[in-house]
């Protein structure tokens, strides 16, 4: 499988305002797994943007993640400017030749390491990741929502371990979907998780993300990201967010309404589930690329896949005024489709 | 010269009041370079959180950067969060055996070069800089104030870019002192140029800063920062300030006038003036220890210096009661001292 290292992502709106100048504004943003309910911050006191971080409060932050995670005690959260900085440190940090991959999934894992000069190997099974200096599973995963099976995760830790290989686990998208994290039982060696805060907490442009690794990578990535690691706003905000269970719960229980009304917009307009998070969904369809040049011209943004010219990902739609808007939308897309294929 | 890897740094308030538990609160902090006329940012729009940071933004962010500092056509800037970010980078961005540092100054260079396994020494003068692979200048130097010689400058990179070398600045506070930048003239290779821009701001809890370097280096520092380097907050707020020269120039002639008040408190309590900015002074007395604990138990926290028990740096004071407060701690501080010595 090729590996594009320039790497396109969701969320960028001045791309997409360049390429589709007509459409209206505001942009209806679907293409990031971000919460449309951000985690509220407006009591935000300026203390935390005029002094430098402090260290008491990076640990209080730690500590709120290592609840709010459920870490072992044998295992240490590190705080970062959210998981991807961690994802650029990892190649730095250990050492690896061989790096597999299970995909179809986050071009960035494949892309950091190719620049380190690693090889990088997509696989299609758990299995055939073993053999490998350092192996990813991204879980859930990113695009498609695949849960891995906690046996396997745990085999290809074993495995892995038996030569000094590691297994980085991404639960970027775990929150919502608690019972696929390794964490909680995550061995004392051997596995790194990294998790993010801002799309959970509806706050990406926050900055904030951890890793959970055993006290020696840890410390290795403390280093790596030297003093003042997250912002002061990250700090204050996080530590509050991660305490707040009961926020979570509530948030949870209305993505999941949310999710089934977008499920039931993307089925009418022909679209096949192909898996998804509370986060977002990732759809099907025959006419997938013309859809999402003519959600674009109408102001919503998608996120599409290269690699896979059939598939659609879609955010969560909270608003009813956005989802009429996305229905209208994929309805007209869906009739300039047909008269196309007539004129054709 | 013995390098400490395990640094100190100013404004850990936590570690200071775990040092003096009785000290009265709120603590006055004058242990960092950080700017108490804090760039206001109140009408901040929450997309600046929500959304992932867009990349039209953080081009927006480095173009008004790229005014404020007067970089020349040949060489880019690079926002990242925070310059220590950068400077936790360079080391795996630039393999250098023998590294150079213009001493005494700021400790991460050191920490962070000799991490990555180059040999680091210091250099009392910036001819001694020339057969290293790296050469760092701090400029104005943190923490005496000493501003290069422009002539040393460009002989140091001259002389480093013979032999592929490389000379970093770092011109943390070089925005109230603009005369002692390099950036309108740097070499079109062969120097990179850091700046910071929480400590002018007084927003150092943002995370923001950004190096000025050929187009080469600068894609390399971007691919190592990866996507979504800084946050919507520090894109959004960094913009506005850097254009504002307005307010630059206002806050500057604050800052001298209290620079002035406060460089009197301190020589009527017995301080030699070192050096500084207009963002800190540093002073030399014989009781400097035992006056930096007494401002302590006072709730004044100041920055000393292992390697120079004379030395303590202060920041700038601004109002007029914090003003009162240093006069009357430094007062009592120097009573007892006094006492102490009778006792002897």
């Amino acid at each position: 499988m090729s590996i594009s290292l320039q790497a396109e992502h969701g969320g960028d709106l001045s791309a997409a305002r360049a390429a589709f100048p007509q459409a209206p504004e505001p942009w209806l943003d679907l293409s990031t797994g971000v919460n449309p309910y951000s985690y509220p911050c407006i009591d935000l006191s300026a203390e935390c943007l005029t002094k430098l971080p402090d260290s008491g409060a990076l640990r209080a932050l730690e500590e709120a993640a290592s609840k709010a995670f459920d870490v072992p005690r044998h295992a240490q959260v590190v705080a970062a400017p959210g998981s991807q900085a961690i994802i650029n440190w990892l190649p730095h940090l250990i050492p690896a030749r061989r790096v597999g991959i299970l995909g179809f999934s986050y071009s960035e894992f494949a892309r950091s390491f190719a620049a380190s000069g690693a090889k990088v190997t997509i696989a299609a099974e758990p299995a055939a990741l073993q053999h490998h200096d350092v192996a990813i599973i991204v879980n859930p995963n990113n695009p498609d929502g695949r849960i891995a099976a906690k046996r396997d995760l745990h085999a290809v830790a074993a495995a892995l371990a038996n030569h000094h290989g590691l297994l980085i686990v991404d639960e970027a998208f775990a929150d919502f979907v608690p019972a696929a994290s390794i964490v909680p039982k995550m061995p004392a060696s051997g596995v790194i998780v990294l998790r993010s805060f801002g799309k959970t907490y509806g706050l990406p442009g926050l900055r904030l993300g951890f890793a959970i690794a055993p006290a020696e990578t840890a410390a290795r990535l403390r280093e790596a990201l030297g003093p003042w690691p997250v912002s002061g706003a990250a700090i204050a905000i996080g530590t509050r967010a991660l305490l707040d269970t009961e926020w979570l719960a509530l948030t949870w229980e209305r993505l999941q309404t949310d999710a089934a009304a977008v499920d039931k917009i993307l089925a009418a307009a022909g679209f096949e589930f192909v898996g998804g998070t509370p986060l977002f969904r990732l759809v099907r369809h025959g006419e997938a690329q013309r859809l999402y040049e003519s959600l674009a011209q109408a102001g919503i943004l998608t996120r599409r896949f290269d690699a896979r010219p059939d598939w659609l990902r879609f955010g969560i739609v909270s608003l009813p005024g956005g989802r009429k808007r996305l229905r209208t939308a994929l309805g007209l897309g869906l009739q300039r489709s047909e008269n196309e294929c007539r004129v054709d």
